[in-house]
């Protein structure tokens, strides 16, 4: 049997598989949730071993661990290759609009619905797969492969810059996969030349120590929600324009060579906005929604909180009013100076009826442009091409992958994305669903990455 | 025995009651609390009864019930007076900030603690003890008394004026006294000349249809939160304008007396600064804080929320953004007038990006403002002036209560606010209290103010 014969053979089990990997409820940004992170990890262990995988083993962070693994009999002469991915989730709230619940992975049609389901832990699982198929094949693997999954991706990494440094022994290699991302669409693959940095905070806004009655208060001391407003007002103006002093300073801006580039992608705007459901596209001024979306920095308040927030009428003047920020960023925006940018806007704008505060929260990247005529960009073209029977297009993405920043700074090596998710899987929404026949073909792939890069022709 | 004797005797016998009174959460905004609102109507019933009321029975309304009750041998040379009070309390949220929990009172010092303590079910419980004291020295009372209890005034009281309209001969009476307001301070009691209306809406903003990834769709789609901060900061300016066209037509502006009124009134705005926290006052530029609290009209969020509210970051790009508003009005201001204002305020400013939904929450207030040479006032004043020692101040409160327009409205009687709270007892806050010193003053006051009215000397 050859190993597309094992694919083909064993796929049902891997579904059965990958629906026991999804019932984890894994959610990093819930402590409540750690455990589960845990178990998800031991979970992952315990599949590398079931693959053949060797030395699979988790190591503790400051905050969710992390899973390593290797097989490395390929020699000497066959390079080593690092494949990346994360066995954490996004939290799955709002349960109620989920049409079957996020943590019972449940398949309609040709998807498999359920948290998680393509973000990571279907797209982590099929470089796994492909290593299986070959050891099971085969005997052996045609390239040293290490394995490098973590349970903290989906709150930015926060502990993986120090593990990374600590552990660069176990990470050593000479070129870097990424199993968390996604293909263009189901007919076309992408190469991924650029991706978004990040920096996460939240501004809290105080006016009066506790809250009070709106009546008996109203019109003597500030409301932090209006005040909050105002904030957010003064930092992006309705235009979509960021109006942060310095924002925009430390941009590479976009050359008519990269505007070329972005405007041969396809973009269909009225199709984005069914799939969104959005009236109307917002971004930047000046630039194509597909240049805002890939390549030019973003201000996004994700969550907005004060007072009373459930049923009916409360009559309250809060005393807080607070909003979670990430920004993404790109190349050469810094994570630590926009953040300070930010800080400093607050301060400067922050009336003296209330009091700001502006602290980072979990999450940094820094931009990601990857150099032209990059070797393991060019041989994971190949495969794609082969594969999808078409060429991939050449994109930038708007997320931010926070470990391939650090596997930079400290490997010297340019991550590439190779992962077989969709964009439009509601990644980090309700309905989060991966597709079934991409699964299956994201095996192939990485089996014939694996053999290319190991010079054996298939 | 004197009533006198008899209310000192019975003392902390009322206490007691009072706390059992505090254990029922009969927190009318939370519908799984709906039935404590009924068990609190039972127990005000079984109180009335004990005291020597008659008649005490509790109503259906659409929502809440209503308890009525009367002691009406008074024969017909004397008035009939309705003294009207709620039984139902405000949400007790943030749990974490009080010193002893909300539903367990506490007594510390003079003060008993617990939410409704001195809104209102402290204040309430007032007459009723008056009355027992009353009737069980002298066997009778001076007055016709009718007692009116609601179960909703906390969400604006919205089942009311149908239940009011319907039950008039229930309600008849010559001079209505409320048992829900405060005296100025422990020292100086006040008559109220005029209470503020209110009216109550939320705005939803929404952008895409369901939460996105702030990654992959920011730059491309607008985020609600943000629109939402814009179309705020459009309605109120930094300076504490209330920017929405047409807000201030229909005020009949303070006149020069009425400014000097309010000026006698003391006023120590670094006392205020340090009871409430805040750093500095902030209210309608023009105006004193004073009349700001009192006679101008306000604009208050009341509640934010949208997208992630928890712990660290989620790279969200929520579908929706919503805020919670109640604006206090001023004569003559019309609540239905105001909520239409907003909702084309936020017609107009409504970016082509989202969509705005704005819809009425419950409670509705007009205001009120009482006529002057008014005889129920002039008397309340008379007793108040007795018992304390000192004239009253002549004020005008920031608060609404929404049956008292009702009241005005069906029976023709504009109600005088004799009620023995303070506004500095966290009402609608945590670690709310009632003083107890001032719960026997105002069983005083009620005892004698049916004396005077009843044409009694004492």
């Amino acid at each position: 049997m050859t190993w597309a014969d094992y694919l083909d053979t064993h796929q049902s089990r891997f579904i059965e598989e990958l629906c026991s990997f999804i019932r984890i409820p894994s959610v990093s940004a819930k402590p409540e949730n750690a455990n589960d992170v845990r178990v998800a990890g031991q979970w992952v262990i315990d599949r590398l071993t079931a693959a053949g995988i060797e030395n699979a083993k988790m190591y503790e962070t400051a905050g969710h661990p992390v899973v390593c693994a290797d097989w490395l009999h390929a020699g000497p002469d066959v390079p080593t290759i690092l494949i990346y991915g994360h066995f954490d989730v996004q939290p799955a709230e709002p349960f109620e609009l989920w049409t079957s619940p996020p943590f019972e992975p449940t398949i309609r049609g040709d998807r498999i619905y359920g948290r998680g389901a393509t973000d990571d832990k279907g797209a982590m699982l099929v470089p796994i797969l492909a290593a299986e198929a070959l050891l099971a094949e085969t005997g052996r693997l045609p390239v040293n492969v290490r394995f490098f999954f973590e349970g903290q991706e989906e709150i930015g990494s926060p502990d993986l810059p120090p593990f990374i440094e600590k552990n660069l022994d176990r990470l050593q290699a000479d070129m870097v996969f990424s199993a968390d991302g996604s293909q263009w669409d189901t007919e076309t693959p992408q190469i991924v030349l650029g991706l978004k940095g990040l920096t996460s905070l939240e501004i809290k806004v105080t006016g009066a120590r506790s809250d009070l009655h709106s009546g008996m208060h109203g019109g003597g001391v500030a409301n932090p929600g209006q005040a909050l407003a105002h904030l957010l007002a003064s930092m992006k103006a309705p235009d979509g324009r960021i109006t942060i002093a310095g924002f925009y300073d430390d941009i590479v801006e976009l050359t008519k060579e990269d505007r070329d580039a972005i405007a041969r992608v396809p973009w269909d705007e009225a199709a984005y906005l069914a799939e969104t459901g959005a009236p109307a596209t917002h971004g930047e001024p000046g630039y194509s929604t597909r240049e805002n979306l890939s390549a030019r920095p973003t201000f996004e308040i994700n969550g907005l909180s004060s007072g009373w927030q459930g049923e009916g009428t409360k009559t309250v003047l809060p005393s807080v009013a607070s909003a979670k920020i990430t920004c993404r960023l790109v190349a050469n925006q810094n994570p630590e100076r926009i953040f300070d940018l930010i800080a400093a806007h607050v301060d400067a704008h922050c009336p003296p009826s209330v009091t700001a505060e502006v602290s980072k929260n979990p999450g940094r990247a820094d931009p990601f442009l990857m150099p032209a005529g990059h070797n393991a960009t060019a041989i994971a073209g190949q495969v794609l091409e082969e594969v999808y029977g078409k060429e991939p297009y050449k994109t930038r993405v708007g997320g931010s992958i926070p470990v391939m920043s650090t596997l930079l700074d400290q490997l010297g090596l340019h991550g590439v994305m190779f992962a077989f998710g969709h964009a439009d899987e509601n990644q980090h929404a309700p309905d989060e669903f991966f597709r079934l026949p991409t699964f299956r073909l994201g095996q192939t792939a990485y089996a014939r990455l694996m053999e290319r890069l190991g010079g054996v022709s298939s």
